[in-house]
């Protein structure tokens, strides 16, 4: 029985390795790089899916790498999924949001074309108080997000897949939901997972219930998001800007277009990052609670994917 | 005995009219259009500073549209000089400095340089709780910043020209306390007014005392900075990034060779704005005091220049 730690990240390989072996000694801790019996394994962390689960008949969960698990829909449904809740990954996506949601506020993305175009433009700043901040998806993310902006001053609300305990957030669902806070947001957050029911969310159709002249901060999946509906809407002003974070292909090439969208930030992919020290411990913890026979933390609900 | 409005924005000037008008009926309410008397006016209400202060000889009390004073230092020095403090602008330049420092947490000026050369950047992004803010300037504005950036989870401390009080806020002086101030912090901003001893102070001298890799943020005056001394600062990498606010030449012309400060956001001067509703209580309390005799509010020390 063992670990495979399947990551390239060295740095992060040392924190798991030294952790994860001073509490299990008795788990053997593997990589890509060890000649690995595939009938040995029995805990995974990976980001990306494995060709072949099958591989691994002695499979008794999968540990992801990143708090989004869209691209394990191929990992067999009786084998537990663990998804990545890292308070600092927390932290930083947060932090990502608030600052991103402040450079919407203060117009950076259209000033920062009017800089590469040596126009001094006129002032369309909005205060904190005035404006209203709407969050789709209410994780743990979204959920800290929230506070964070209402902590500001904002007013927020969120939008969330399923109804959920009260948390201090106002929370809607269904597509009416949807269209009640569409219609009430400034600044729109996408924070949502990607399943079947969110790929594409982000299109001209909901564009269309935007507030004229909202803006759009999306730090989800680059799938979420139909971006020739994004660049249209940019174009024709209907949406006044936007900082994108997340692309379906990535790094986004150098030819393309995308790097242009008007009104746009693009920044690459670093909403988030998984912190080795802080990450291991939801592995640690759940590899504890595995040998004392207790349910598994933070697993994903395969059906609803997430 | 009248009082001049003496602004060309419309809008401010109807509010402004309305209010003071209808406060102190006995006091006529002029501008520029009118035909000024000069020996009428006892109350000036003006950002730029006369050509000849001399034509009002029972001038009583010159109140500035602007936080930052400046540019009246022809004014003789035995009439009062009001600086504005509007709660509405003090909130909207607070809201600005946080969305820039920010902005230079996730590295928003040198991400946009990567967006415009299509390059998918590595991650630079740090913590708020790793970071530490320098706020040079602890008026209105500068605490209040403190206070906002304190609260979200920065470190934070400042450095004013004068000792002040006890107020929440780490304050150093003088010299030394600058070089301590500058060896501290990951982002400075400068808030400072305008006076002798602060114009050029953003100068290479001071860069070179910053951490390297440390960013500035600027929403000072334009005389502050010696704009070369931040290009090369910029330039050398010795300066991670910035976000500048004020030039000495405002609109920056198109052929500026400002507008390609390398990791630099240039905003064209929106960090505040007074807000006439707001602002004409300034004018309308300190009219109120000075029909009872009271000393004005917000006067300036002509000595110190602020």
């Amino acid at each position: 029985m063992a670990f495979l730690f399947n990551s390239p990240d060295a740095a992060r390989e040392a924190v798991f390795r030294a952790r994860l072996t001073a509490a299990f000694p008795d788990l053997p801790f593997l990589t890509a790089r060890d000649d690995v019996a595939p009938e040995a394994v029995r805990f995974i962390f990976t980001w990306a899916p494995l060709p072949d689960w099958g591989r691994f008949p002695n499979l008794e969960a999968v540990f992801s790498v990143s708090a989004g698990v869209d691209q394990f829909a191929g990992l067999p449904r009786e084998i537990p999924l663990i998804r990545m809740q890292d308070p600092m990954n927390t932290r930083r996506v947060v932090e990502y949001v608030t600052t991103s949601v402040l450079a919407c506020l203060r117009d950076l993305p259209v000033l920062a074309r009017c800089q590469r175009e040596r126009n001094w433009a006129p002032d369309r700043a909005r205060l904190i108080a005035d404006t209203s901040v709407g969050i789709l998806g209410l994780g743990a993310i979204g959920l800290e997000a929230a506070r964070m902006l209402s902590g500001l001053g904002f007013r927020v609300a969120g939008w969330a897949l399923s109804p959920g305990a009260e948390d201090g957030v106002a929370r809607h669902t269904g597509a009416e939901g949807l269209d009640t806070l569409l219609a009430a947001s400034d600044i729109v957050v996408c924070l949502l997972p990607l399943t079947p029911a969110t790929e594409g969310i982000l299109n001209a159709d909901l564009f269309a219930r935007m507030r004229p002249g909202a803006s759009l901060v999306h730090a989800g999946r680059g799938r979420h998001c139909v971006d020739a509906d994004l660049a249209a809407a940019l174009s024709s002003g209907r949406l006044r800007s936007a900082v994108i974070d997340v692309f379906d292909v990535e790094p986004l090439p150098a030819d393309d277009a995308r790097w242009d969208l008007p009104n746009c930030l693009v920044t690459p992919h670093v909403a988030g990052r998984i912190a080795p020290e802080t990450a291991v411990e939801n592995v640690a913890e759940n590899l504890a609670r595995h040998a004392r026979g207790l349910p598994l933390l933070w697993q994903v609900d395969r059906d609803r994917g997430y």
